[in-house]
């Protein structure tokens, strides 16, 4: 199993790849995609498609984690992440890759234990799980970004087991 | 220049297709594309990647014209609208369309000369506009996407005038 884990966003996408195999967890890569706002909107986000495109072939990638969106006090903030969402859709089921998705409040109670969690704590946690990982992260949508890659693969391994 | 103008929704799109050539406007396609609820998210998203697509290249599309959105009561509708938006997006750059977007105000003064006018009487003006179509569309979306097409025409009509 190939999971890629995804913080969308328009400015930064954070990202992280996990292979699982025989039991044994490897962090392949991680990272933040950086769109400059400068860039029209939709070259942006063809920009977003092309770059995990080449991750899913790159990787053979079998699964994604998502985190589910809430709408928050900026409207088009909540519109823009679906165009981003709306491209990853896309490319899971063209190429055939099982979904997983968790509200922020499942993946912070998955990571730290506590659903209420700042993204400090999540942040701080990611680093103790990948100790050879730079621990100061450039920005919070990289550990975000782990923390959903994290929860994809407890729950594809809960799938497997019951 | 070929202008598709959409009106997207993840049940059902409407779409017009419309050529101006010489001075001359031509009606090329007009439709409605349905989804069937009962298909994955995923799934309906990649359909209606794949349908669009399949219109841009059969009619050579140059412009592409959408209402803008707003958000509504219900914010889970306003993010699928966004997840399909996206990929509209994705197309247009990747196809080099140039994107036209108006707020359902300006299509609505645009298309009947006022700007609070009903559903019902934008679908007037447009079968009067296009006599030779269907009088009764099947839904509301196919003379919305049929509205939206002509405002997009009469910008670039606009711009090249002016």
């Amino acid at each position: 199993m190939i999971l890629l884990g995804i913080d969308p966003g328009c400015r930064f996408a954070g990202f992280g790849v996990i292979r699982k195999q025989n039991g044994v967890v490897v962090l392949l890569e991680h990272g933040c995609l950086r769109l400059s706002a400068s860039k029209p909107l939709s070259e942006r986000i063809a920009l977003f498609h092309d770059f995990f495109l080449g991750k899913i072939v790159q990787y053979h990638v079998t699964d994604l984690a998502l985190e589910t969106p809430f709408l928050g006090k900026n409207a088009q903030n909540f519109l823009k992440l679906g165009y981003l969402r709306g491209v990853l859709y896309l490319l899971a089921h063209k190429n055939t890759i099982h979904i997983h998705e968790f509200s922020p409040r499942e993946i912070k109670q998955g990571i730290t234990g506590f659903g209420g969690a700042s993204k400090e704590q999540v942040a701080r946690v990611i680093t103790q799980l990948f100790p050879r990982i730079n621990p100061v992260f450039e920005t919070n949508d990289i550990s975000d970004a782990l923390a959903v890659t994290l929860c994809g693969l407890w729950n594809t391994q809960k799938s497997q087991t019951f």
